[in-house]
């Protein structure tokens, strides 16, 4: 397996930022995330404190954003990552088919920040009935009960995708989208408030109780204490120094997932600086 | 006098990018700076990794900052500032000349750093030979023997202002700039490596001694410690936490003279999260 200099998780503007300034510093980079970049930059309204961008719109912001990671030759690979391992001298990360392995000397989790917390029970119950990846459970559930909570952009496809091999969906469309939820798929509007477990699992919605086999939780952003075992966290976020350091040597972080203000330029901001941090490990460690 | 909200001191990115979102905030500001906004950017080479302007030359991206300025109506005060007092419950900031004093509930410090350090004897002898502010002390040395070190921008402005009251003027144009140097000067193209003083003023350089009555360090930023009486500094830095809050309550700085890395969107993203630290700050205290 080639292992890669930096590995960065993320296409918010934090993550476009640190890939932009370490392909400038000749490292070879791979950047996670997806060809869309960033749901949060897609749906903004106009910005207008990005400084040299006046009165941009969300979309256009994210074009300027595409158009400079591809004049610089930057490719997206869309591959959900699902966990991060400190190997001592280098990460393992795996990605969504628990086959897709990558390796990397350093790592910048630009992941953005899951607003609103998580459910109760949601971080209990993983892997014990909850899962936040339709892809890699969906054969535990073979033919069984599940429900969807659907907060990630494209959570209607992944529930199709349960769809086909499941028993029943029961689908809670949480980012309003009801496209591509294939017939037959149970779909409740209401607002799940809490997960509970009691030989099956159930979700409380302020109106109801729903049972299943399993949960779903498909959300863009991964709670960051979920993706690193052993990551220092400060409630929703990475706990950062000003260099964008974790407390994982190697490891950094950059944009909404290390702390407010959720602010565009503040996250390209610390892009920069956890690339040039992580440029430093990288020549001062002497990892390849 | 009237009492701003904020005063921003610097139009680099990182004062421009406080500018900018304090407008955005509604916050009554006034920013202290240059039309042409930054030597630093207007000698900038071809800058790559500013997010959403890819390959934009220095006067590229100082031409997208003035024109998000101007198309925000904001206004750049170009008055040098050469103190700023913690009065409790505002700060009052001195201009060049001493009668003009500007009050301000909160203060953004975005004046970049002095690359290189200050010269031995600088700090020792200011005000006590060495000057760093020709309006302000042309007048002590009517007659005299003056020595100009030129690393400003318009450094050569101020000798020419010198030259018209002063006996005699050495000049040192470290800006390598000589337009404006008016004839009569004496200009050195030697390097200045420590002030001395014993009776009078000695700039020594590798080669030679010039000896004179007064010594004028003309540089675009000012020693961060000498600025604000109180100021937690660390080294040429100024101490900031993530929220580019200082040790002074009210105080924030951002940018360059926060530390390294110095890179342009790292500045404006600091920026940003100062304006809204200065914004919070503003709403806690109910300071007007």
């Amino acid at each position: 397996m080639s292992r890669y200099d930096v590995a960065v998780i993320g296409t918010g503007p934090g993550g476009i930022s640190a890939a932009i300034t370490l392909n400038n510093r000749n490292k070879n980079t791979i950047l996670f995330g997806r060809k869309n970049l960033s749901e949060k930059i897609e749906k903004g309204h106009t910005i207008r404190n990005y400084p040299g961008l006046p009165d941009i719109t969300g979309p256009g912001l994210m074009k300027a954003f595409s158009d400079h990671l591809n004049a610089m030759g930057i490719e997206i690979n869309e591959d959900r990552i699902q966990m991060i391992y400190d190997m001592g001298d280098y990460f393992s990360i795996l990605g969504e088919d628990s086959s897709n392995m990558y390796e990397a000397s350093a790592v910048i989790i630009a992941t953005g920040v899951v607003t609103g917390g998580t459910l109760p029970g949601e971080e209990e119950f993983l892997g014990k009935g909850v899962s936040s990846c339709a892809t890699c459970d969906a054969a535990l559930f073979k033919g069984k009960d599940v429900i969807v909570l659907g907060y990630a952009g494209d959570a209607a496809a992944e529930c199709a995708f349960l769809a086909e091999t499941s028993g029943s969906v029961t689908y809670f469309p949480m980012n309003g989208k009801l496209a591509d939820v294939p017939e037959g798929v149970n779909v409740v509007n209401e607002k799940p408030l809490e997960i509970l477990k009691d030989g099956r699992m159930t979700v409380k919605t302020g109106e109801n109780k729903y049972e299943a086999d399993g949960v779903f939780v498909l959300r863009d952003a991964v709670p960051p204490g979920r993706l690193v075992p052993g990551l220092e966290v400060d409630g929703a976020h990475i706990a950062v120094d000003r260099s964008m350091k974790t407390n994982i040597p190697g490891l950094f972080a950059c944009g909404d997932i290390t702390g407010t203000p959720y602010q565009y330029v503040k996250s390209a901001g610390e892009g920069n600086v956890a690339a040039l941090s992580a440029a430093a490990f990288l020549d001062s460690t002497g990892r390849k």
